[in-house]
């Protein structure tokens, strides 16, 4: 997310309990996680393996466990818990604002949509031009969707990411990663009845321009799906996933998080995309491989008993 | 979907800007695919591989892309392409028809009925006698509910059909084929929560009497499920499949579309069936095979280490 | 479930039709299943091969349809149809209360919980303090929630068991088992969007304390979730499962009905849980077996052609 205006880090420092190192006069202008940090944003990390990664990436306040030399140009927010206070950060710039009605005030509903019965449109929420939004589909705040999109009954547009820190010493173990990010849904997209799209932690989960949903898709936080794709039923998409132009997903397939899948690749039914697959290319299985492949393997799993007959024969 | 009253040919031929061949004077007196066509039926075909399946189909009026010869009694509107001049048919005689409130004046609702709090019921739905709709629940326009049918919290009847034309040529590449069918839910079924039953194309998506589902159970456009069936949670079955009486699909089984179970079938958890299966045995894996055989095949594989050794020691 | 008071077995014979045997004074505290039953409670039992288990059960009084010898202390209810008279009696103490708005009279709802726009609040819910329920969620009767705990939108807490009786001489064949359970979640849970989790038949389905679950998740009746689980998207848990505390599960994995995941047990995407499973394990496959032993097997499907090929070579 980008803040309206900066905010100064030593106000944040304040804020949050840290001790600046560094540049002590900046300004902050959003929050970022890692993988999409741009300058100005602030990030946080707390494992030493992630440390110099952090440090060099392009964040300019980095919230950190530990006194390390603070790069040049950059400001260091050194706390005994980052993750807390990162979230105390981003629950102060992203507070859950209550719902008082089903269309919040700060929503801007363009000309020509309609929005059915039951529909929760919530704050800071845009919406385009001649979208129909079918019945009792709940849009979180913060949400942007394009002109001439459908989505379908009962789907849920941006709930909180799935995104925790465990903490073993204590009764509930799982911190929650409080999220910022948005849900941004581009033109002539067609969202299926019963779907879940989740927000991003920080940065956007993006729906391409023209590509159309079955029912039950869930799409994870951050996740960018490219223009054009055909995802049918129940498919699940982990968080930050690219999932390039064109792609064709069959029912109940399952995509991991944090990986890529190419430009017009096309996976077969329930199949699992554990890792980066190349685009234009078919896909079986779980976990995939390519399709003819996959099938030949099957074929010859049918041929062990031959096998085995064979082999007793001559031994 | 049948029209209220005969349509005139000169005027389908007027309203879409195709050219009339054939009889000129007929009334078309519905619209269908091309798999359940009957005499009266406006069809539509637009590839020449399929074009002597429509034209000796029982339709009687069929939109076509080439001046071909029209067949007897039948009525060609030749047009340039006949998927939009379809598609703009089915717009004007199942126009969207917005909802201003949870309750459409134009449905009718059973005596004994209980529509709970959140529940929408779209424009010229018909609910018969006894039924519970728990809250939240979506019925889309022209769904016909039988008596003693409970339908549990936010369930979605009715939505559109998955069903797309690729136009390469375009940013976006999609065109939506309008739905103009609708779901038939026939006495004594009941549907868990969260469900998803899309409607036909132009045909109906039917659940047979006495059918049980659990949660989170997708159906697609146009399939037709039999009698005293039980689907377990989180089961999907693709468009047009015909599920005969009596069938049982465990969890998360998924059935591709346009195939036939037949009567009596077991499908275990997690299944993928793939293509049309009989009767009255039971089935497992992805793709599905007989059980039993399935069973031999998952042993025959943890012996490979065995025949390795074997072969080892012989070779 | 208990009865608020005590209710006599004479009462239950007349209401039932049933004939009383053995002690035909005392009282029914509760109702419950078999794998459940405590001092004082009514059970049934309607098949000859479980009579013996249901009347050495903890279960006060049991409905039966044979005359056999009564035990010490117990009551027999005699009836020709002990599934219809348990319903009866079920339907008499937990009667369908329709819900006139979206939040009932009955319902307690805990200081600083926000209920959002479109939440259903069924009959004697109680939710504790400092709760977020987001939209157009749906809470059935009798549903417990504690403190702390976060319901994404859409998702639906306490909607039937799917639990039939078959009865193939009827043209409905299935009778449904009414629920009088509820759905008991503890303090610091926080549940994805459109999620489903089942009531229980008699007793509670239980999501321990600090447990996530991401979105599309099934849970069946009955079910206990332990403590500090996780969940992610598309998970579906059969009835009456048993998932003990920290349990990982990944998405789309299914789990049958009646089994126990051990403590700390860790199952991969889209596998497959039969049967009953350690803890302190990783899990992989449909049907699970160790993920490391599951990884080599589909390493050694990949050598098949070479075993055929060194096997062609000798013989």
């Amino acid at each position: 997310m980008q803040f309206e205006k900066g905010v100064p880090v030593q106000w944040l420092a304040e804020f949050t309990g840290a001790t600046l190192k560094g540049d002590t006069n900046q300004l902050a202008t959003g929050i970022n996680e890692i993988h999409k940090v741009t300058k100005g944003d602030i990030s946080f990390v707390d494992f030493e393996k992630y440390y110099s990664a952090c440090l060099q990436s392009a964040a300019t306040i980095i919230i950190i466990n530990k006194e390390v030399d603070c790069p040049e140009g950059k400001t260091l927010l050194i706390h005994p818990d980052p993750f807390s206070a990162y979230v105390k950060i981003v629950k102060h710039f992203r507070p859950f604002e209550p719902g008082n009605k089903h269309v919040s005030d700060t929503a801007v509903v363009g000309e020509g949509t309609h929005l059915q019965p039951g529909v929760f449109v919530g704050n800071h929420v845009r919406i385009g031009k001649n979208c129909i939004i079918h019945p009792n589909v709940t849009i979180y705040d913060h949400t942007v969707i394009g002109d001439n999109v459908i989505i379908h009954a009962n789907t849920v547009i941006g709930a909180d990411a799935f995104y925790f820190k465990r903490r073993k010493d204590r009764a509930a173990q799982y911190d929650k990663l409080e999220s910022c990010g948005r849900v941004i849904i581009e033109d002539h997209v067609e969202i299926g009845a019963g779907c879940t799209i989740d927000k991003g932690v920080s940065g956007d989960t993006i729906i391409g321009m023209g590509t159309k949903f079955d029912n039950h898709i869930h799409i994870g936080h951050g996740a960018v799906i490219g223009k054009n794709c055909l995802f049918a039923a129940q498919v699940g998409v982990g968080g930050k996933a690219i999932i390039e132009d064109e792609v064709i997903l069959w029912g109940q397939v399952g995509v991991s998080k944090d990986l890529t899948i190419g430009k017009g690749a096309i996976v077969y039914a329930q199949s699992g995309v554990a890792s980066s697959i190349e685009g234009g290319k078919v896909y079986f299985g779980s976990p995939v491989e390519e399709a003819k492949a996959k099938m030949k393997e099957l074929n010859w799993v049918k041929r062990i008993p031959e096998i085995w007959e064979r082999l007793t024969r001559i031994s």
